[in-house]
């Protein structure tokens, strides 16, 4: 399994088109996609070309916002932003929200960032795609196309988790390959079936890939894997949510 | 970045030199490890040399296993084993106990496995480690020496996560780089300093690994990473944990 990152992309904006940027670099610095590559992308750049920035001072904020912001001391304004983009609060610490996004995904305050953004004059903030299963099987059909092979995407962020210091790649969107991967009915190399009957294939990907992007300032928001030999179809990535129903820790 | 599993490695017992068996592996079907190579073991390996088995029909349950067996639908025996590797239960649910680890890591049963087990007449199961950080360091050095390079090695096991569905490669023990990346001080491309602080570069390189180990009957057991360029030298993977007063989620 082999990893590179894409050369040549420069800052992305709004209007953007990302799978003409990937294109452009595979085509100047790079060999072709090949059958079953994955190619993941950084959500920065994906929310970038959607134009996802949201202006601070365009925000107002409701009297619950101005409770949880002082709660964790916030901006009230971003935390009616977080609330917006969210379906549910878990918790409310000093400096952070933990939600669940509307998209699912438990994230720190809503997955917004602030980092990596151009310096404008009035403050703004960059939120997740709308909907990154539906980016990321755009930018498949695009590249798909162009190379003339089956293709995975991943769109990826990086989170923290429940109890182990540090952020992580993790999936936010993917399309093209079973994210997901059941292990029942597999036995083990002694025949005894296996516990352990579900992988997050997604989400170790784009781990992986999260590591290669690395440091920000290296500004590499493209990875592909070439090797990986996923199993290539139609799959959302929603299988990797789990129910709120089977929730232990919420 | 390439990731390539080792071949050639045959059912691991008790008493079974790793590191041998890894550089018999290396030195039949592969080149040299280089350096900065990561190598990244299936913790069953490590605790099937280590003789970390316990046989079920040994064990005497307490009183307490008696009433949380009785809970969560498993052998009271068992429940036995895993409080007795754990310093904390988190949650407590039909079929699965969330134990904090001796070690720090909060683990389903306490990482206890009983797949990928030899068929024996007396029922036994797998414990972690001991010290999956010592386990690390010795095989680090052992390695370094033999091929002359700094490295750095990962014990990787599989785990379920609070709010995604499906298991996933972590580090429970490290040796020879810096598992937690810190990135204070730095700034991103824009020259604004970064709100995420630290990344965990161990278990994302522990799920890259877990992925290309895939399926338990492929038997690999053995990943090299080459090409990660990690930061090498003498860290512990305790970092990884978070502190029990920071923790939101217990």
């Amino acid at each position: 399994m082999h990893l590179f990152a894409l050369e040549g992309i420069a800052e992305v904006i709004p209007g953007d088109d990302v799978a003409e940027i990937l294109i452009e670099s595979l085509t100047t610095h790079h060999d072709p996609l090949e059958e079953g590559d994955v190619i993941v992308l950084a959500q920065k750049i994906v929310s970038k070309a959607e134009g996802r920035y949201a202006f601070i001072d365009e925000v107002e904020a409701s009297e619950h916002a101005v409770e949880l912001g002082a709660e964790c001391d916030k901006d009230p304004r971003l935390v009616q932003l977080i609330l917006d983009e969210s379906e549910d609060v878990l918790r409310v610490r000093p400096g952070v929200i933990i939600v669940q996004h509307k998209r699912g995904y438990v994230h720190a305050n809503a997955g917004i960032d602030r980092s990596n953004l151009p310096e404008t004059e009035r403050e703004r903030v960059l939120l997740l795609p709308v909907d990154s299963d539906a980016s990321a099987e755009q930018l498949r059909q695009r590249l798909s196309s162009h190379f003339g092979v089956n293709l995975g995407v991943i769109i990826n962020d990086s989170a923290g988790r429940a109890w182990r210091v540090g952020t992580q790649g993790f999936a936010i969107g993917t399309a093209g390959f079973n994210p997901l991967i059941d292990m029942v009915g597999k036995s083990d190399r002694n025949g005894r079936a296996m516990e352990v009957t579900e992988v997050a294939v997604a989400d170790e990907l784009a781990a992986a890939a999260s590591y290669l992007m690395g440091q920000a300032n290296e500004g590499k928001p493209a990875v592909v894997i070439r090797g990986a030999k996923p199993t290539l179809g139609d799959y959302p990535s929603s299988v990797l949510i789990r129910d709120k129903k089977m929730d232990m820790f919420r």
